[in-house]
């Protein structure tokens, strides 16, 4: 029998397939997805759970004159599927293959890139007015997770399409998580709508009935005023959304596509911003997705029958060791307290988050409130570790120079995925912290070469009289040199190997990197001293002077974003201290955007691979 | 007969005053608050709405045990007095004397470092579980504006406060309007909530007698469900909170020192976090700023019968050529839309906000928003103009970063108060800007050294095909070169005096200094070339090679923190493409917050003005 998906191969053709179909067609897609990710890997369990939710949308709107913007974007494959690019999941997140987000160079039907949470009604409430504007009225879709509507910059959308008259219709994904289990008050609001199964028989049953009985007096009004909050949500569910001007319909199967089209057509003759509570399940069709679907959120190559990873990596990795020196340190101290923006296993802080469920704070997918969370409770002796993904910390640069470094408080920031990312591409690289955070006053800067090192500059962060971030990257740690790491001191690097001619000045993952240079050029009959920078902000000033008098090159190595990075401020450093005979080679990420693919193959293609290293050492000292 | 007042010299002075004299301190508190800031400048009206409010909060707590986290800050006036610093306001934002927002360095009473909006909540979350871990029973209360709580992080924080056990006391200082009048559908729903006397009389009167009649029927249960909006809220004022998990209670009149005090000690009774909805009004007491808050929101000092400014100021400022230059494009071109995060006063929006409505946003105190909003605009054709304060886009780093730079969209950044700031001190200098922006792909920065030149550069930025920001300081335009300005071209400085030995390279506001740098060299006998810079990143690498080549020293000239900044990318140009002999000197703002005081005297301080920088060249060059 001919596959329903057979007949799908650009934007619109779903409109050909039969109502009948329908159900088919969702299973389809389902196996297409487990199929295709489990040789790819990509993200499974989100996009299994959008199935139905992408078909109705795609039945109900012409592409690309219609626009959905997908909120974070790693649950548009299906959209990728309908809109024509169901060739191109060979390839899904590989370099130069398709990008495992929305791209608008990709594609005419990706109306706004997106990576990051909670920009979806921001960026659609643009598209409105946009359309609005030019006199236009092609529909504009944004769809919501649950979790995502805790970022504070949803709400600061939501309070402005409350007043709009631009025409939105906004689907609620409510799929009760994130990434991990979904946190704080209006999860628990979302939660009482969506059990209020009274609520939709009530509804159904006695509307018509009872739609005109005259307005009711005070004291009825009053006592259900004084009654349980059950009753007040029996009587309106989605009254937070309601309060804020916008028109609620739910909560509604996300499974059915029948009933999600009702709802869309109901909402497209709202005018104003319509929100659609639709109920899903995370992993839906997939037994092992819907049963763990915080595991097969973002999945590696894996064998569908078991649900095995096929490349099995035991190796430990950063977030491990920093795992681990958490539940170590929370140990011994009760000052330190620990604070994840919706990503506790990420992280690596839910073993901490078991042992001491009084000192972790999940706060949602709210980076801001993260960080002025964590300056508040230093302010009365604690010592907040805040553990953020590189890319995300940029959400809350103004709170760490406003609410942290203004007042020099001793907040940890534990910045995972610093550096190349790989898969997610773009939006998800670490390339711009040390830039950023090095120019905050007060800030210090560090990262570890290997697991010892995060060991011990965790030590020195958590008593240190001031913030500190330490950098680390996505990958396994380096297992060498474990013994030669020495006490952290504020300021100061570590010589790990000392000779003349060359100096190899590196940064935390390059240290690896810089070891396998230094044994090419040694190799080539050069003298190599190699320095564990160790500090990255401030720089280690007598180190470089010490270099800089008997060296003469010096090769900084960083993974990080060239403008602003470590070795820029040890160019001025040499410059403004006139060390003028030693030639600086600045081994750095360029400044520019990196495109998803393999961590190893991007470090290789932008110069920081040890072949590259070396090459453009020798190239440059003829 | 003795001043109330003169008996409050220190924290908890305030209890020992009768109950009856509560009215006679509150009239004595205003005529302090005007009579010095009429001398001195600073917040009048904000404080002006909080006086009751303060003294109830003065009354309830215990200071320093109690906390007090004030959003913003500015309205910390009355806290300032009441807990002993009545002798600091005739040193209010000036140099080395009292800040003008609650400072935890001058203080114990001071609980929190505020400047930015929508942190309170964060920060006061903070310090009730830091309370609740050490077992601690301390008061904690956090004071926020209706205008902030707009802000996405204030949602962050009331979504976390929802689910705590925690008891915190949030006062919603509800006045209407943030700096101006407040926006969006929060806005619109506590609007309903105010207004809502009918609730008050139903409450007192008929709570007591109906609270016991049994749960009401599914018919009645509909009928309510189906009445209008009025009902509802009749119903349930604050509900929004309650349906976030916060405790509701209000709204009440803020300026009734005794129904204050019995809603705090209301609020204290109950567990977890309770919210005590206050109508208070901007300018109280002040018959001038109580019809003109905006006006009086941040004054000079001024002449307290008339009203008026003592130091009348007619010189056009750089916002009003943005102002009358938005004007002018928004008539040309209907591509051009405006937003304005709050302050379409401030940042000069408001004749354009009038001439054309359509095409103007406020959109409340949600800078992320703002620019994300922009960025869906932009994708569909628009020209989106964002005037932000170049402290407050830090807010919007990540939206900058991702979604305007990674999708190379062509948003206008109106970068305003770039620099030194003054008065307001740590919280509100533009020191950062020149630095962030420019390491972000794809930003262009530009910088105007007269009005006539930041005309000619929205012109430019209007029509260049990739995020701009223009960067421009708080201060009179330079009145000089204007016939010298030529068309902006990607990427080229201007030179104006070209001579030999010492070239000045300036950004933006540093033009007009280095001009009296030049005459003062001059005198000295030194051939100097001057050059306005225009572009910020990308550096002109052209025009720096020709200097490079033809000259001894090179100076570079900008108004913001020397890491990352014009001058770094200067001497890593020059040190990478070889031009070793020519001395580089560095004038720029150093890598540290810097405190409240006048502008001219920072710059001096700082080394940013002529006299000082022409000191520095003479001594380098010897």
């Amino acid at each position: 029998m001919p596959k329903i998906l057979d007949a799908i191969n650009g934007p619109n053709d779903i409109k050909s397939i039969s109502t009948k179909d329908y159900g088919r067609l969702a299973t389809e897609i389902r196996k297409f997805l487990v199929t295709n990710i489990s040789k790819t890997g990509g993200h499974l369990a989100s996009n299994l759970g959008v199935v139905e939710l992408t078909i109705a949308l795609h039945l109900f709107m012409n592409f690309p004159e219609d626009q959905i913007v997908w909120d974070v974007g790693h649950q548009a494959y299906v959209h990728k599927l309908l809109s024509g690019r169901k060739n191109d999941f060979a390839t899904l997140r590989q370099y130069e293959g398709m990008s495992g987000f929305p791209k608008r160079k990709e594609s005419d039907c990706d109306a706004f890139d997106t990576g990051h949470s909670s920009t979806s009604l921001s960026a659609a409430a643009g598209l409105v007015k946009a359309r609005d504007l030019s006199h236009k009225t092609n529909k504009v879709v944004a769809v919501i997770g649950d979790g995502a509507l805790t970022g504070g910059m949803a709400f600061e959308a939501l309070n402005n399409l409350g007043r709009f008259k631009s025409n939105l219709i906004i689907i609620l994904n409510d799929n009760e998580m994130s990434i991990a289990q979904n946190v704080g008050g209006l999860s628990n609001y979302l939660g009482k709508v969506r059990t209020n199964t009274k609520y939709t028989n009530l509804k159904s049953g006695l509307e018509t009935a009872l739609k005109k009985i005259p307005k009711v007096g005070d004291a009825l009004v009053t006592t259900l005023k004084q009654s349980k909050d059950s009753i007040k949500h029996l009587m309106i569910p989605g009254m937070l959304f309601e309060d804020m001007g916008i028109t609620y319909i739910g909560p509604i199967d996300g499974h059915n596509i029948n009933l999600m089209l009702t709802a869309l057509h109901s909402a497209s003759r709202v005018n104003g911003a319509v929100i659609i509570h639709t109920i899903t399940k995370k992993g839906k069709g997939y037994d092992k997705a819907e049963k763990e679907p915080c595991k097969y959120h973002s999945v590696e190559p894996f064998d569908i029958k078991t649900g095995k990873k096929l490349n099995v990596n035991n190796a430990l990795s950063y977030t491990d060791v920093f795992s681990r020196t958490m539940l170590d340190f929370g140990r011994e101290s009760e000052d330190i307290v620990a604070i994840s923006a919706a990503m506790p296993d990420g992280t690596g802080l839910t073993p901490f988050a078991k042992a001491y469920p009084e000192r972790f704070f999940d706060v949602g997918i709210a980076e801001e409130h993260a960080v002025t969370f964590a300056a508040g409770l230093a302010t009365k002796g604690f010592r907040p570790v805040v553990a953020i993904y590189s890319t995300f910390l940029q959400r809350a640069y103004d709170q760490i120079i406003h609410d942290v470094c203004v007042g020099n408080l001793p907040v940890v920031f534990a910045v995972d995925r610093a550096g190349i990312v790989g898969n997610d591409g773009e939006t998800h690289q670490g390339l711009f912290d040390i830039s950023f955070l090095s120019a905050m006053p007060g800030m210090t800067v560090i990262a570890p070469m290997n697991g010892i090192e995060l060991e011990k500059m965790m030590a020195f962060a958590l008593n240190h009289n001031g913030p500190v971030a330490i950098r680390y990257p996505k990958c396994a740690i380096y297992l060498d040199y474990t013994d030669a790491i020495e006490e952290v001191i504020y300021g100061k690097s570590q010589i790990l190997e000392s000779e003349s001619e060359i100096a190899l000045v590196a940064v935390g993952s390059m240290v690896e990197t810089a070891i396998t240079v230094r044994e090419q050029l040694k190799e080539m009959g050069h003298e190599v001293t190699l320095v564990n920078a160790r500090f990255v902000s401030p720089i280690d000033e007598e180190m470089l002077s010490k270099v800089a008098n008997s060296h003469k090159v010096i090769v900084t190595l960083e993974e990080g974003i060239k403008r602003g990075g470590f070795g820029e401020a040890v160019s001025i450093f040499l410059m403004e201290h006139g060390y003028r005979d030693i030639k600086h080679i600045n081994i750095s990420l360029p400044n520019q955007f990196i495109e998803h693919g393999e961590r190893a193959m991007l470090l290789d293609k932008f110069g920081l691979s040890a072949d590259a290293i070396t090459e453009k050492i020798k190239n440059q000292i003829g």
